[in-house]
């Protein structure tokens, strides 16, 4: 079985840095977008279309007013067909080789894989400091990025919450969890990496 | 400033067994039930007594139907004096050299110290095994010693809540969750103390 880590985060601390960081020490894959472009590719779809789905949950690119339309219970289908689309998606990644996975609630559909699984979290300060030294979100007030951070961080619990009862960001499902509040991420990986392969290693892999 | 680490736990997860080790591989002092033995000493008390106040909060020694009487005003400033005597213990500890601390809401007591905080917790399944392998807790049915387990986490939680709103367990309160479940905790220590490091030196110790 390959070894696989999945990393869930909140929005702005620096959960994809540590996976990328990570899949780089440790030579393995590293799957974020990626995994919406093999959909898009897979479907004939849009990129940012499937983003939407896959991050915000099934009902995102519905509107509201559809009602029920002809229109509507194709959209509806569509929907279940890129989780579904989704789901083996992530199934190939984790069959084909070692390899990082942030977010998409890969720590629930992969469970079968046994994962390591982290959750990358941090003050509020602190992820606000983070998310003001990104171009795309640089320019947003601190009100309104902390009002940001919530939102995303919400639709994440609730996309994670079709997968499974287990809520997101309880430490009951998670291997590690990491408090980046303060830290420079570069300079953990090499703890990081020594315990994931600590873990793997008693985990008969 | 020295470095402390302070080490909340799960009864039965090996947090114990974490600090000490953690303590042996950083070349610095280990506290646990020392704390007590030093509160009895200073106060001229027995030190299970004490175990029980610094444990279980302050209504611990004090029997139900004591009432108003002088005698139970008595020993209510007493339970308070013990409290207070433990405060100055940990203040002392902390002061003195590079230490872990296993329990007794020195997180939250310690704070203006910032030590490096850490949880760490496991499964019931894996926390009544590793009970199971203790004497003292060998002898209780699975039944029993899950009742137990609750229970010892309830009154630490209580215990902690006398000191700060923080909730105890929560993550946001921790550097580092660590779920032990499944994992010999002495192959993870290399890693533990790695992390230790680098969080110190980023944190200008």
């Amino acid at each position: 079985m390959n070894r696989i880590i999945t990393i869930s985060r909140e929005f702005g601390s620096g959960g994809r840095e540590v996976g990328k960081r990570l899949a780089d020490a440790l030579h393995c894959a590293y799957y974020d977008s990626e995994i919406e472009a093999s959909i898009a590719q897979n479907m004939d779809l849009d990129e940012s279309y499937i983003a939407r789905s896959v991050e915000n949950g099934i009902l995102a690119n519905i509107p509201l007013h559809f009602g029920r339309t002809i229109a509507s219970t194709r959209l509806y289908k569509q929907q279940v067909d890129i989780l579904v689309e989704k789901r083996k998606v992530l199934c190939q990644i984790a069959a084909a080789s070692d390899c990082v996975i942030v977010g998409r609630a890969a720590d629930v559909i992969l469970a079968e894989q046994n994962p390591l699984k982290l959750f990358v979290y941090a003050s509020m300060e602190h992820k606000l400091a983070r998310c003001q030294r990104y171009e795309e979100t640089s320019a947003a007030s601190p009100k309104a990025l902390e009002k940001e951070i919530r939102q995303v961080d919400a639709r994440r619990a609730r996309y994670h919450g079709m997968f499974s009862p287990i809520k997101w960001g309880d430490r009951a499902n998670y291997h590690l969890c990491i408090n980046t509040t303060g830290l420079e991420i570069k300079q953990l990986i090499p703890h990081l990496a020594g315990y994931a392969q600590a873990w793997f290693a008693m985990n008969g892999r």
